[in-house]
């Protein structure tokens, strides 16, 4: 990867002589930028391209080229892929389309210039992408338009890198990220994903020095394992990760399929895959931006609370419900501190929010006192101040400036987030100045929140959670279907804990194993070809005796036998009755984009209705588990704070942590698995699956 | 409150000569915007103010005086509103803070100046406010800053109004819709609300012929009765209204409560309100102004469903992705006119989103034949359009600009959003040409589903509920705590349906009931003292017997004669046991904002995990119920889509209506009720109530 962002070489294949052209933008932009490695435009029909030494093919050029940047039209690629690979290029962009994303003939097209780039050890960018670049470097490998005119330097280096899928949309934030002042490390459009993948860049971003800060635009996942390597990388390298992901709709996913031809994973699955690796999933790009620039001044606080100086009640209130929604505290100052305050605005709110009242426009040092008594007496680590539009008045905001700095380098381990309106000249000065600056109230607690949800990774309070080891022997091969039965023994091996039961080949048989497991029990119809028990009513509940067991028995096989002619029918499972505990449900399921996944939920009709589950990408020890666990809406039915007994945590996450290994062994043969109701039991007791069923692949 | 925005003559008393301080403000903006009434400053210690013939008295002004600001430090105020009183003025605004906001004096000094007001027949805005303009009239009873220099006209009026409960918030807000050149019609803030309320504002909104949009910032509702009716008023007179209530939180009630002394409402009761009435609930003002300004444009599109146009595959998805969770369909183009697209861009996207892909950025026509197909064949009522960057570049704008507008004109019915990064000007050009104009794609996405969220009301299709008479004989007085069977006996006859049910007073008493209501049967402690019967093992279900119920029945009273000794007994309660149908609760509460309001969710644990509940403002007709019962997650339950079968959600609606004509009716005396459970049984079968509290107030 590194021969893409840090190449001593470029050539441009198709370069152009017109610098706005797609084969002119990277001898321009490279050229006017300072770039310090050697360019060689390709053109067989110019000897020299915007003033550099143009080359008829780049076999005619005489040294070694590390990176080639091809700009020819979708039909001529191959060919200049092929003279890459001879010419020994260690690293190949290319920007066209007309390859997978235009249907069958064009994903042909596509496969072909990988294996030619395989076979040389030559690593791809794109196709229909529009390049890369490093600003450390003044390396721009991009047809991005990046100067307006000839005297423009180059944009400062920064430490926020991006990655995206969509060229579009990575040239849409370029522009919003230049506006904002806001300076990039490295910038890459990865497009059709031929061969390099977001994954790949990111691991490179994240153990890339240049790099603090890694955003993401994508539409699929590609390579899971790729991409989970990644986001461990990055979490080890402690650096935040923000992720625009789209195609959770339906319509979403099937834009995205006509856009790029990836397939978009599912999105409750990918969410549990960010809380699983502390990625920020943000919903649109300005959030992504706003996320990403708070992370670049690199203060990550601990506690989940929120300082607030306003110099509107209203907003203050307002503030207050926003942080409240987002599970950040507002905790009150001392009654020293209050005291204190009440002195400079007898009037105001002193508790928090801090609030001078209207005194703050004929003396600002009310306001600036309120936020220096926050900031010395609370253990506020983040704070927001309203100030309205203060940034909009000359003279106003003149006094802010010249007593707000100070207060900002007196406390330099805390965050200051102003949420004002202002002319971006003031703006960037006060954030020149240290500040967070965001218009609107809500996005400043936003950002307050994410500040504070990175931080377990940053500060390594955490500790990356351990996988458990996947043993060999729980690898199994389901041959077709499979019957209950046979799937609680399989589950139960892998360590999942299971009801007491018997398969039972006859009515005698039956009665015998209820009298001997207990009444009241249950029977249910075996047979590998039966998923759905209940709809040819082979279920019988609250078997009382061995007389109702074997009239059961005989029902319920007689029915298998007339609605389902040729299941084959291995008999019927017995089983005691549990109503103990709580109802939930594990399960694991193969996502396009993530592979096995595993859910956790409440059970009964409610899953459904309230959709309240978790997801974690497999496998996962106890404590990724545990974190699910807490995840759901329904965890205080689990603690027993709602009048019942607490449940075997301990217990469920460990039966989640043996499927989720379980589910990784298989995931070659295993589509999904519902263990459903899986009943957690009272602390102490454990807990049981009482049904199972294990679908496999195809 | 004509007197206040229409006016004819305004003494502004405590004018200040210096324009910029509080008693110079009214003067300078009224006379510099040429306000057309008369203005007649009061200062004891100036002849001319401001250019303008001052008066030392009120009483010395030798004409009649309709409205008055008054610029007075708190103490002065009583006198002045005194001599207002005896002006004969009939509407005065207060600035003033040192009120009711500041504790016990403060609301003495308030209630003395409403006393004199009320008893002179005079309206009173404030005190603690910033006072109104009407830009129309070029009436600016407000000491916010219009002009920045003397040569500035007054800014534009247009068809949004402004009700602001904050001063600072209702500053903020004009500033910010300044800065979009959005025009208001009247702007007022009322503090702290001693006389006039949010309320009365909003209905004079609702019946001025220069609204259009009504827009407020509120903390609490005021009298709810004058609160309902103006939402009733802007409904009917069909005026979109858009309203940021602050208060949700803990805190933010709390810093709500030392700001304006108003005590804010429970928050999903409001939400409740606000389905009731059609009212729009914004979260930040960025979202208050952008919704706003949307409705000005006075298009509200009837279907949920939405077009999109994109130059990027990615954004499309994203929009898609947003459109599906606010519940707006993508509905796919039409084959032929997706040919036709095919025709245009052969590689892009035909189905909805459409997308040229790069193609446009050589041949623009490429995105104008895409907006302009989809208008064509598809019904999209409301399109988005995502443009990226394209306002930033200057040859590309132009093309836009120059095919769009034609577009535009040619589909005046329809709703056309931009989502693009422009400047300024190029923004207040497009939105003149026609467009709405937003950066982010998800607050165009949000904007469209409220303009369609507004389009019942407007068109009327949704006739305004008749709210049920109140039946006089409904009222009860309880007379401290009541009983279960009491409460059930009340609650029946205001026509909610209960489970059949006797009170015992002896064991075999009990046991007969049971056999003659039908085992198995439950049996519960009766008694007006004891609220949490479980608590005391107060209820025994299951008894399948007269010997059980005997016994059920000695138990019970023998442990309430124990566990709460001074508790009366009135008997036991026995019914048979209901376990058919869908468990819900429905109940009511008493508001401190709202007065009585209606819930209903579902029951058992999982109302209070997932507060899947539903509120209404009593009284209310069973169409409103039947919204309300179709509002929670769980329908579907109700309506059998999860297996069971379709509940008698008619007999649910009517009990929630006569719930909420009984609360209504007795809202000085009741301070809550609980039905809960309340079983709906299958449809056709009605719905019964198995269980009773009813509190009463204090």
């Amino acid at each position: 990867m590194a021969s893409f962002f840090e190449a001593d070489s470029l050539a441009v294949i198709g370069a152009s002589a017109d610098p706005l052209k797609q084969g002119g933008r990277p001898v321009g932009n490279s050229r006017q930028a300072g770039f310090g490695g050697k360019i060689y435009p390709i053109n067989p029909r110019a000897d020299i391209v915007q003033g550099v030494k143009a080359y008829p093919s780049l076999d005619a050029v005489d040294a070694p080229v590390e990176s080639a940047f091809i700009a020819l039209p979708a039909p001529a690629i191959e060919q200049a892929v092929l003279d890459c690979a001879d010419k020994g290029v260690k690293a190949a962009t290319v920007i066209s389309a007309g390859f997978a994303e235009t249907g069958r003939a064009g994903r042909r097209r596509q496969s072909r210039i990988v294996d030619i780039a395989r076979a040389a050890g030559m690593r791809l960018i794109g196709p229909n992408c529009m390049g890369l670049m490093n600003t450390h470097r003044k390396l721009y490998a991009t047809f991005l338009g990046i100067f307006r005119d000839a005297d423009e330097v180059p944009p400062p280096p920064g430490p926020l890198s991006l990655i995206s899928q969509s060229g579009a949309v990575g040239a849409h934030i370029y522009v919003l990220a230049q506006q904002r002042g806001v300076g990039l490390a490295k910038w890459v459009t990865t497009g059709n994903q031929c061969d390099v993948q977001v994954a790949d860049c990111m691991a490179y971003m994240a153990t890339d020095a240049e790099t603090k800060v890694i955003t993401v635009y994508m539409e699929g996942c590609g390579d899971a394992e790729s991409f989970k390597y990644a986001l461990d990388l990055a979490r080890r390298n402690r650096k935040p990760v923000i992720i625009l992901k789209v195609g959770s709709s339906d319509v979403g996913g099937r834009a995205t399929l006509s856009h790029t031809g990836s397939l978009a994973g599912s999105d409750a699955a990918f969410d549990g895959l960010c809380a699983q690796y502390g990625v920020y999933r943000a919903r649109d790009i300005g959030e992504l931006l706003d996320v990403a620039t708070a992370c670049m001044a690199g203060i990550y606080p601990m506690r989940k609370a929120v300082g607030l100086v306003t110099i509107s009640g209203g907003m203050g209130a307002l503030m207050a419900d926003r942080a409240d929604e987002m599970g950040l505290a507002v905790p009150p100052l001392p009654g020293s501190a209050q005291k204190e305050l009440l002195e400079h605005f007898p009037f105001g709110a002193t508790r928090n929010p801090v609030d001078p009242t209207a005194l703050w426009s004929q003396d600002m040092t009310t306001l600036s006192h309120g936020l220096e008594v926050l900031l010395g007496a609370g253990k506020h680590e983040v704070v927001v101040v309203f100030a309205s539009t203060i940034g909009t008045m000359e003279m106003q905001i003149e006094r802010f400036r010249s007593l707000m700095p100070q207060i900002r380098q007196k406390n330099p381990d805390r965050v200051i987030i102003l949420s004002m309106v202002t002319p971006p000249e003031v703006k960037t000065a006060l954030e020149a100045d240290g500040f967070l600056v965001y218009e609107e109230a809500s996005r400043a607690m936003e950002v307050a929140a994410a500040l504070i949800g990175f931080a377990p990774m940053i500060h390594g309070k955490n500790k990356v959670p351990k996988t458990p080891r996947v043993a060999k022997k729980l690898t199994i091969r389901p041959d077709g279907a499979m019957s209950e039965p046979a799937a609680m023994d399989i589950l139960e091996a892998a360590g999942i804990p299971f009801v007491r039961r018997r398969l039972a080949t006859s009515a005698s048989g039956a009665a015998a194993a209820a009298a001997k497991l207990g009444f009241p029990a249950v029977l249910k119809i075996a047979s590998p070809d039966i998923a759905h028990k209940s709809e040819i009513h082979g279920v019988v509940v609250n078997l009382a005796s061995r007389k109702e067991t074997s009239a059961a028995f005989k029902a319920v096989t007689g029915r298998a036998k007339r609605k389902a002619r040729r299941a084959r029918i291995e008999g019927a499972l017995v089983a005691p009755m549990i109503s103990d505990g709580v109802e939930c449900i594990i399960g694991s399921s193969l996502d396009p984009g993530l592979g096995p996944v595993i859910m956790f939920g409440m059970g009964g009709i409610y899953v459904e209705v309230y959709k309240d589950v978790a997801f974690r990408v497999a496998p996962f020890g106890p404590a990724v588990a545990l974190d699910m666990i807490r995840e759901i809406k329904g965890y205080p039915i689990l603690t027993g704070a709602r009048g019942g007994p607490a449940a075997d945590i301990a217990a469920l996450a460990k039966a989640l942590s043996r499927l989720s290994v379980f589910a990784a062994a298989n995931a070659e043969t295993i589509q999904g698995i519902d263990i459903n109701p899986f009943r957690v039991l009272a602390k102490g007791k454990g807990a049981l699956g009482l049904d199972a069923l294990i679908q496999p692949v195809g």
